[in-house]
């Protein structure tokens, strides 16, 4: 067959070292997926809903820093993954969205899946494209790759009418785009953060697409030598830590407890953070978390040299890096499932390099703390709130680090929005374990309808809360999308299961009943 | 507790007839679920999935003529529903989505659920709106209500800030939305459409958001009396048909299909229908099915009177309705289950009153024509092409028809993306047969690859289509969400399982082995 635009794209995602997509393709697609599938080069994963495939790209790129391909069908396909790329689009991700469109011709005769994609692509993207001609493939596939890795990181559109795709094309030859550094630290900010950092009442707060393992040290340093308290951001996209380091920690969720985490803060260094806000607006409560007089310094932005900034405010402080104090691994729990026994069981079976994607809710609060014991492993958290999130996540971690164990510790009411992952990672048997935290409810608004000034839940209004009536089972699902699942009624059961599921190669489930 | 904005809000949907919403709410909608929930005049159905919920509202509106509300959490919540509203604003369907909206002073500082909830809903919406303060809560809630039940009816979006939720309000007392008749016949079109009907190669279209009973009688007539050809839209929101009527025959879905049953038709009289175009565009083929010398007439558009039309028009001829010659039922089928046995299976177990989400895709060329001869019932059809609509529709058509048994029969491929409906399902106790067609493949687009030029499915292709590794267990699925299933793999298994089905109260759900 002869060379076109499908090809020709295809070459220049080759060229930029794209080399997997997360596809869940239509008729208008198919000429995208011959030439996808034709070269040996990209890993094809396909997904059977699209939220799959998009947060699976987020979570590809969260650990190998360079963006995966997505392939959706028209704009409903598109729709179908627009909750995933918010959730990247907060957390500066690049992903390349390649979304097939009808031959340009017969748009205007509004067929049944006719859509305004731009429209729909827009709110989640940094840049939209769509091609209107073969000649044109080269350079805006380029430019759009180098505008989702410059600067703030984010998802890119490229829309491809079913005739662009299917016209001959000659390949477009142009050189690789390399991603522009990030500007290096500013002195002056230097000079300004290390002043303020020894101010009574001084806060730095850490935050990043990546925060490394280095990035702590450096400020768990910093902290030590200039008395200031130290905090991460409520969410980080990906987590170096454990294996010796201190738990750094977290701005909370709950909106009493960062108010009260943040009210004695004279003066906050914003170390890649934003000064925090709520996640939510609640009544007689400020949005800005931090006190309306506290002073805001920042070291550098979120999408600067974050390390480098580190580096050289340690340096500016004379500060040397010591011994750090390793946190101690919590007792092997026993009994019922608590959040605390949960934190427990999950922390003393954490392997050396497992990837976490945290979706527990409202049951995380000791995972988090409690895992900070375990050996050297990366911890994923979600940004943009919008739940479904791990199970694509962990699938794209999974595909991005095959050797590393990887898990996704879930929420019941979290993981029934994008189960269908589960057959994807069974399909390229992924050593992903999944604990799914079952407590037949959405905890979190039983919590929250009080604290927003709405009630208590009452006889009319939980229905609308719980998910006890019918229980479901997650074993069950499992099996049905081929993957075996375990239910674990105690802690010890619990850790025995999450041994079990590491010892075997292949995703494993595990329903934790709490 | 006061009377605020979701009050005022919940009395004009009580105040206009809305009785049921198909909720998945989120902090910024516990306000609104208070006062929902609070009336016992609403119907509140939990769904683990927004587009669970809106191809509910779909399906709740096309049996009852009247729209359903929907409750979604901000950008996000509405995102994950859009693909199920294209369907809906496809088949111009009204649905009033209600989205909850972070307190407008927060929006400002971009929490990690913040989005452009307007961008979102704009491309699926005939109408979108956000609130602003209480007392526009009631004026703006009932145009919208208006809008989207006016003309061509369409899906409304009605964005609510937890600030105006939250505010005290008083009633808005306006009087219920009284929605315009459509126009009466035109005396010109009709006097056209009867002239043209009795040109050689002459064809009647009919098309409608919901084909009546009556519309078929007078078509057949009308047919009958002109000499004209009849035939339906390729898909039809709702067709009631059955008892006694005839087959209308359908507007194939494969284009050279279509092509070859149009391809002699000098003048097509469009009846409720618009002119067909093809699905999707393919190489060396036109967009318009018609041929390019073929005259059109508008006797009615899909919007009007299409009855009255058709009334005036078969008065205009003076044709008499007479006697109509029932289809005859296929013999009980025999062995493995082809599309000829599935559609032989369901027509002769399809009871008097049942409602078919029809899904099936590939396997389902036999399966409408053979079920004309089952007792009068209610079709219907996908008229979005957006997969995943018919397990959500199914729910919705049980939610307003709770005495009637409803059917979903729909391929694995599909019932994959929206599966979270058996839930609800199950919690409501409704009846519905769900028939889930498994060939383990998304035959359709192994049956698209050649068509569109992309070559044919190959040992690297043909991983992006096929559903065999692992292959899905639909009755582990079913179960995990609390619904009874069973395997059938003979076509005499197929029919006695839905028998067997339709024999117990609640969900059941048959996995066809095809």
């Amino acid at each position: 067959m002869a060379f076109n635009g499908a090809d020709a794209l295809t070459r220049v995602l080759i060229d930029n070292g794209i080399d997997t997509c997360f596809s869940n393709p239509g008729t208008t697609e198919m000429h995208l997926v011959a030439a996808l599938t034709r070269d040996a080069g990209i890993a094809n994963h396909l997904c059977l809903f699209e939220g799959v495939a998009t947060g699976a790209a987020d979570g590809y790129a969260r650990m190998t820093g360079r963006p995966a391909a997505t392939l959706l069908h028209l704009g409903p396909g598109l729709a179908n993954g627009l909750a995933n790329l918010h959730n990247a689009r907060k957390a500066a991700t690049p992903v390349l969205n390649i979304v097939g469109e009808h031959a340009q011709a017969h748009i205007a005769h509004d067929a049944p899946l006719t859509a305004d994609i731009e429209g729909l692509a827009r709110p989640v993207s940094k840049a939209v494209a769509t091609l209107r001609m073969t000649g044109e493939i080269a350079q805006a596939t380029r430019s759009m790759l180098s505008e989702i890795q410059s600067g703030e990181k984010g998802v890119g559109t490229l829309i491809v009418p079913n005739d662009v795709a299917w016209a001959d094309a000659v390949p477009g030859n142009l050189p690789p785009v390399e991603p522009p550094q990030p500007a290096a630290p500013d002195p002056v900010a230097i000079d300004a953060a290390a002043e303020a950092l020894k101010a009574p009442g001084a806060l730095l707060i850490l935050g990043s697409p990546h925060i490394t393992r280095r990035m702590q040290e450096l400020v768990f340093a910093i902290a030590t030598a200039t008395g200031a308290r130290l905090m991460g951001e409520a969410a980080t996209a990906r987590l170096s830590r454990g294996g010796g380091l201190p738990l750094l920690p977290r701005i909370p969720f709950q909106i009493d407890m960062a108010l009260d985490a943040l009210k004695d803060t004279s003066t906050a260094v914003l170390a890649g953070a934003r000064a925090p806000v709520a996640f939510f607006a609640y009544p007689e409560r400020p949005s800005e978390l931090l006190p309306t007089d506290c002073r805001r310094v920042t070291l550098c932005p979120p999408q600067g040299a974050v390390e480098a900034a580190l580096e050289a405010l340690a340096d500016r402080l004379g500060v040397s890096l010591g011994p750090l104090e390793a946190p101690e691994l919590p007792a092997l729990p026993e009994g019922t499932i608590t959040p605390e026994a949960l934190g427990a069981a999950v922390a003393n079976a954490l392997p050396e390099g497992a990837i976490v994607a945290d979706e527990s809710v409202t049951n995380g609060a000791a995972l988090q703390p409690a895992c900070a014991a375990a050996p050297a492993h990366d911890w994923i958290n979600n940004r943009g709130g919008s739940i479904g999130y791990s199970l694509p996540l962990a699938l794209g971690c999974a595909a991005a680090c095959p050797d590393r164990p990887v898990f996704a510790i879930v929420g019941d009411g979290s993981a029934s929005y994008t189960l269908q992952a589960l057959w994807t990672m069974a399909r390229a048997g992924m050593n992903v374990t999944v604990i799914v935290l079952s407590n037949r409810r959405y905890r979190i608004l039983t919590n929250e309808m009080s604290k927003i000034g709405a009630g208590t839940p009452d006889e009319n209004s939980d229905p609308l809360m719980s998910l006890d009536n019918p229980p479901i089972d997650w074993t069950d699902l499992a099996r049905g999308f081929g993957v075996p699942g375990e239910r674990a009624e105690t802690a010890e059961a619990l850790h025995t299961a999450i041994l079990a599921a590491l010892a075997a190669p292949g995703p494993h489930l595990i329903e934790a009943i709490m």
